[in-house]
């Protein structure tokens, strides 16, 4: 038998009873401190996709990071705190020893077809296989998981603190290796794109997401079209002091649909 | 001795213990069906502002609506959900009869001088005494509780069905009368925006909000800088279909400091 996917091996729960699910963080998502934001995003969605009572896919996502995750046993509660004829709107927690580690609220729903219209055209890029893959190796272990091709915006790492000008970036994602599209794996890269501030300081800050939040614009049907074929994501920062700044981004599929529009909010030091 | 301003009015509670505000819908502030979104918003984070617990100020905030507010009294339950050093998660709920009629989290923090910068720098538009504002009256209440300059992108209400080419509107805005800006009033004015689907199709579908978030650029010192001056709203949808569309949005005061970036989903019937 093969060994599961990353993705899903970082997404394996027990379950206890309706409400709870019961999780280990995985070495294969490390970041500089506890794991890979995305993932936790995933981890504290699955406590919704994964309940008996949900209904309809998810439109709406947000999550706190109260605290980093320690490496080890976590749980995460998903509580329906009000289900309409079409909608249901969720309450989660994660928690370690006890406490909140993470705080998330999201909405599903049964969606129908309607006029549709996307306004935030995906730019005029390069294909996936004419855009190259980094160079340099990545630092810690949750980039080896996304094959990422930088198509601007990559921070240097030269770290001279010169002003870029900007702190657009555009790049193509999928995951490494392979795995078709899901509302869980759509939810962790909504967290692909690195630290603004990184790219507009040149200069190393330590910092961390405290909260995002996620639009879902895909139903079932336009994550089957996606299926294993990259998004492009595109990331630019508003505004940047006392402590914190924040992002807004966007993830199309390589067919121009926009699947995801999602933000930020990040704490920074200095 | 003189009346209380029609915003504070509509933020009137009494507090049950720390974590529980007991508060009342105000006529004042009538939509087309519940009250105003945008103080409903208020509401909510108001339960973490006058609780005694309170680290700092807000920088995020995520409200979801869940049901429409009917006409009585309601509770606003805030529980800190996690105290770091310097900041702190929350959780809210807004209930009618025990049952959740909106959700909401927020983080606030203690929040000192860093490097700063705005990237999203407000664009150059007239001045507020040079933008009329509109002539014909509002059609329902809470309208009439701000004064809106619109300097583009306000729907024509001709619902002719055309496409407008695209959904961007900048108005000046403040309550109305002036009143000094605090945290609250500006998460109201967070709500300003008129539905993006109106603008764009030029044509009237039932909608509403279902969820908003507000990040704070701005701390005390810029509310009371701002005071009762105007805020330039800025917002533009990105995609619509399925039943819902979002829009992102932007609040400068008139020195152009960014006080807030926010982000909406709506739901829609066809």
């Amino acid at each position: 038998m093969s060994e599961a996917h990353p993705f899903d091996q970082g997404l394996a729960f027990e379950r206890q009873g309706d409400a709870v699910l019961v999780g280990r963080t995985h070495p294969a998502w490390r970041n500089f401190i506890g794991p890979f934001g995305g993932l936790t995003a995933a981890q504290a969605l699955q406590g919704v996709l994964a309940h008996p009572q949900r209904l309809g896919d998810p439109v709406s996502f947000t999550v706190n990071f109260a605290a980093a995750v320690a490496d080890g046993e976590f749980e995460v509660e998903a509580v329906p705190a009000r289900t309409n004829r079409s909608t249901q709107h969720w309450t989660i927690t994660m928690r370690q020893g006890g406490a909140a580690v993470a705080t998330a609220t999201a909405i599903t729903a049964v969606r129908r077809d309607t006029w549709s219209l996307t306004e935030a055209e995906m730019p005029a890029v390069p294909r996936p296989a004419d855009v190259p893959v980094p160079g340099t190796p990545p630092r810690v272990e949750w980039v080896k998981r996304y094959e990422m091709r930088f198509i601007e915006g990559l921070f240097s790492g030269s770290w001279d603190g010169a002003d870029s000008g900007g702190s657009l970036t555009r790049l193509w994602v999928r995951d490494n290796p392979p795995r078709p599209l899901d509302f869980a794996s759509l939810t962790a890269m909504s967290d692909i794109f690195f630290p603004r501030i990184w790219l507009r300081r040149s200069t190393y800050v330590p910092l961390g997401t405290i909260t995002m939040t996620v639009y879902f614009h895909a139903r079932e049907e336009q994550l089957r079209e996606t299926g294993t074929g990259y998004l492009l994501g595109q990331s630019r920062g508003q505004a940047f002091g006392a402590g914190y700044f924040d992002h807004t981004a966007q993830l199309w599929n390589e067919a121009g649909r926009l699947l995801v529009t999602t933000h930020q909010l990040y704490y920074f030091k200095e």
